[in-house]
């Protein structure tokens, strides 16, 4: 070997390290997987004798091998990411609307899938096999005694009987098939939180209602009716003999949980570049984010529920039950960790004076938030709707305190995280197609998959929908309810909670059905929104100030220390239903009566006590609050808010 | 179990996960180390009969408690950094300066080290010791057949054989130790890259030729006496009876490399805020940031030369020269790379209109800027290299064709990401004195190390200065070479480097030794540093622009389109020579002469072609390129240029 294959190696790599393999980091683990274990397997040689320098430098050049592959493989994503900024570019500019840009990076993760699928010569491997008959229990450290050096294993996981021979069969197609792991700690906070610190307040909570009743509810409707209809399509593949395997009613349950949460990113994206119905878009972006939340717990009360039968899989009503309480509790132990540490942060911001410098305030802000996260996966809870509700009150609190040039930070640097995030996830999709080795297509399950899908959105959207324009002077119209069946695409959501299990046969088939589900949704679904929504005749170009116009709007703002995106006092006459039986009926019902008691309970003591006490705005505590915590009120307010106050009074 | 136990796990970790494992993201992964492992352990009920459904929630419950252990331990790490940034506002507010904030995160690390350490139960581990006697070589892959199920384990690597008792002796600890290489690949780039994007230009280029011999020729000198003296250290330590394994000089040479980089941090950030003499900034910054590079390819090439001399570990001539022509390659490579990155990145922004997407713009160079790193690694170079050139190209080049808002966004990014990687690295090395389980302290090995870079840093700038003094006008002061042999203060890239091997005796040594020699010199000379300049008579607060000030003055002309770090002329006045020899002396001398024909030539070079070539600014190339070349220079001069260059012409 010359001295420069190991130089350009660069020093640890080359060398032999044996060190503890715990990844606690911010950004990319570069050289996992097979990296590290090549790399571990090198340092096999550790306290190798000289006359063992042969076999080191063997383990070397395996090493540098992996580390190589290793970058090559996340090379291929990052070109992947540029090169589909790059079209998305091109179609912004020359406002190519029938494909999305995560459609498109769906495509371009397919060519590299394919590419990579058909295009890289397999390996063979350095397997070894070793059948020692031992204990029942498979442990999750295995020291192994070589001729008296001892290496240590760690457990992969099991493999069926008949797959022996097709481990590890291409090595660059395990490199680029990641951690499933990675979409729910990596990728989806950040997109989840920028859901909620860029959330549209005032028409979120005008119609929270209806949201609520959409996204937990009709989940769980759709949940429901999608499972139950699989189970048919299952028994049936067991009655034509298309089934190999176990398919119980629990896993078909757990199907309609991660195939209900609707995705948002394409429909709403194409709705803020026509600039449709603003209520709409709230009604469909309220219920999305909320979906996911809903998603997410719904499916791991499912695995919950699943040890309950522990040998029949069936129904219990019983559990059933419980699941339901169990849901209940861990979301609103999720809400409140996440309301409690965006209120945290506020004050932090509030009484600190960070706003001095902006860069210590922009790295708490982001700290405090990802916090919250992995606070409440540490306290048993669910981290995503954590960082969902974190991400709102950060927005409606903490983001009033922040420094002018902190607010335009965090927001960008979320932004940023965000857009990554979601594309990665989006090419990614587009390369599981051909890079996961597990796939179960089963044309049956497919077909009744889709179908369900529908059925499932149906019996979600008309029913709800009638119920609520009972209680509703301003009915949700046909064309928006036909809008709002038609635009329940499946992203990223439904992939990373399928991606999430993919051990057993029936796991494998939901995953491949997941997977086509989101590819044809989006791409179809998302190419005929611009369509359907004139066909439709959905208001487009209504005065809605169009994002930019909104940054530039939030801007000004900014400038003058007010939140534009303050809810308005209740009894104003910004406060509007949502009405859709035409874009010429009359919009300019007054509706206070229809702004609940609730909300208007929220509102005042929101206003005349929580941001007094979170923020620097609001009227001083001094006089709302009553006369014998005089002290208290003159400690928590800050001296800022007499001096708006006053012109407010 | 009760239902609820499972539940609060969320779907795949309660479930069982059979993924391939290899990590390939940005960001934070969660699960890894034991905790993959555990949910590998957990996968291995995957195709589980019904009966055995009681080990399925053992291992379930494993996962589960892994799973929280590891959301714990990285949130002691965020903790620990918002800690450290509400006592750094605290120290700036307070305006105390006997201690930075590198200084205070390296002292919370310690504190929570010394918990972690005596406050967690150690625990015993599931570990299955086998032995099968096999071949001599350890396969990187193990099936274990588990009374006929399969079992997939992967090598973690060898344990000397005193050790087998002590693995896995406390998973706390081992959790919160990770993996070396994340230093390498995700938090130095962030900080290099950030060195060189904020890099000012005018005086690093100044003193280039001060700076490159003082980074090059200075740490080589530095690496060679620190080296050879640890071998007479070594020595000593073996006739004594202190060493009790093997410790090869190339092994000193090594230690040598990597303690010689210096690091930038405290002092410079104690500079700025005094607004010392920007002369002595450059030269610091200059050799601290060139440093790094030039000890990590040094590392490798000592590595790569070790093989050379297969069992004699001593001098050898040729070998070394060959290092030496490695060196040169690796570095002349690297460079390349990221320059190249840097003016196609230019070109992309420049020929597309990215600009009207800042959000877009600020993915795609950050996505560049990232490939660089990643391109360098899989060609064989060193990724930290080729960062830092990009970063400076980056900042000459795709600055000026940046919009305004991405110029601030980009700008932003980078300064989060370095600042809280940068405290990242300085609280996990507090908390490494405590937490790593291999430490060697050798009394004698740590006095010789002291002693070793005093004088190996004395030999380097003394000398250095002299020959530097021959051929300057204007001589390196006293008191700037006293200043700057004080300022050689190691921290982030020793650590690094030490940290990356830490399999033999002799690493771990070094390791231990490096440890304490960063904390000595961040807290002494980080705190000694004010008392020193003006001890040494350097005036501070010389009416150079702040950091704040320059970012104002930066954004006055991002605002008037025009880089404010763009080179001055090389024939007008800015051109003055660094002078140390007090406060008062003359510092009005013109320098044209000094200013190298090199240098000019570079000049004018980069300003008739390059910029207008790859940015919106400079002279239109139809009035400086060749009449014939006509067509070209037409299609690559953007229209921009001529509207200012007509003014400029």
């Amino acid at each position: 070997m010359e001295p420069g294959d190991a130089a350009r190696l660069g020093p640890g790599r080359a060398a032999r390290a044996l060190p503890p393999r715990l990844l606690l980091l911010p950004l990319l683990p570069l050289l996992l997987g097979r990296g590290l274990r090549a790399a571990a397997a090198a340092s096999s040689g550790a306290a190798a004798e000289d006359s063992s320098a042969m076999e080191e430098l063997a383990t070397e050049k395996e090493a540098e091998e992996s580390h190589r592959q290793d970058s090559v493989s996340l090379l291929t994503f990052i070109l992947l990411l540029t090169l589909t900024i790059l079209t998305i570019w091109l179609f912004k500019h020359r406002r190519v609307r029938f494909l999305h840009e995560t459609g498109l990076a769906m495509i371009y993760g397919l060519i590299v899938g394919v590419i990579l699928r058909y295009g890289t010569p397999a390996t063979s491997g350095h397997d070894k096999s070793l059948s020692c008959t031992q204990e029942d229990r498979a442990f999750s450290t295995l020291l192994v005694n070589v001729s008296g050096k001892f290496f240590e294993y760690t457990l992969k996981g099991e493999i069926s009987p008949g797959k022996i021979n097709s481990v590890e069969q291409n090595d660059m197609l395990r490199k680029v098939t990641f951690d499933p792991e990675v979409f729910f700690n990596i990728l989806l906070p950040p997109i989840i939180f920028h859901a909620g610190y860029s959330l549209k307040k005032r028409h979120f909570f005008r119609n929270l209602g209806s949201i609520l009743a959409y996204a937990f509810l009709g989940t769980a409707v759709s949940c429901f009716i999608i499972g139950n209809l699989m189970y048919g399509v299952v028994k049936l593949m067991k009655i034509v003999g298309q089934l190999s395997d176990k398919f119980y009613y629990t896993d078909c349950l757990f199907f309609g949980a991660i195939i209900s949460a609707t995705d948002p990113v394409t429909v709403l994206a194409i709705f803020n570049e026509l600039h449709a119905d603003v209520d709409l878009y709230a009604l469909l972006f309220g219920e999305s984010v909320l979906n996911d939340a809903v998603a997410i717990v719904l499916s791991s009360s499912i695995v919950a529920y699943q040890p309950a039968g522990l040998n029949t899989h069936a129904f219990d009503a019983a559990a059933f039950f419980k699941s339901v309480g169990i849901f209940l509790g861990i979301f609103s132990g999720s809400f409140t960790m996440g309301a409690v540490t965006g209120v945290v942060t506020a004050l932090i911001s509030k009484f600190t004076k960070l706003h001095c410098f902006p860069l210590l305030e922009t790295a708490l802000f982001f700290l405090m938030s990802w916090s919250t996260f992995l606070l409440a996966e540490a306290c048993g809870f669910t981290g995503v709707v954590a960082v969902l509700f974190c991400g709102i009150t950060q927005a409606h609190y903490t983001y009033n305190n922040l420094s002018v040039e902190s607010r335009s930070r965090t927001k960008q640097l979320f932004e940023v995280l965000h857009f990554l995030a979601e594309n990665f996830i989006f090419s990614y999709m587009g390369l599981a197609l051909f890079t996961f080795q597990k796939h179960v297509f089963s044309p049956v399950f497919i077909i009744g998959a889709f179908v369900a899908i529908f059925l499932g959105r149906a019996a979600h959207i008309y029913p709800l929908s009638f119920f609520l324009n009972l209680g509703r002077r301003h009915k949700i119209g046909w064309n928006f309810q036909h809008m709002m069946m038609f635009s329940g695409l499946r992203g990223a959501m439904a992939f990373a909670l399928a991606i999430r299990d993919t051990a057993s046969y029936a796991r494998q088939m939901m995953f491949t059905t997941t997977l086509l589900i989101v590819f044809f949704t989006v791409w179809i679904i998302g190419g005929g929104t611009t369509p359907m929504l004139s066909w439709l005749n959905i208001r487009v170009g209504v005065e809605e100030l169009s994002e930019e116009d909104q940054n530039e709007h939030r801007w000004r703002y900014i400038r003058v220390g007010v939140d534009p995106d303050q809810d308005p006092p209740p009894n104003n006459d910004s406060f509007q239903v949502l009405q859709g039986d035409g874009p010429d009926s009359a919009r300019g019902n007054r509706t206070k009566q229809e702004s609940a008691w609730l909300f208007r309970l929220w509102y005042s003591f929101d206003h005349n006590y929580l941001k007094p006490i979170l923020t620097h705005s609001g009227p001083p505590l001094t006089t709302t609050l009553p006369a014998w915590c005089g002290l208290l009120a003159r400690c928590l307010t800050s001296p800022q808010v007499y001096d708006v106050g006053g012109e407010e009074l």
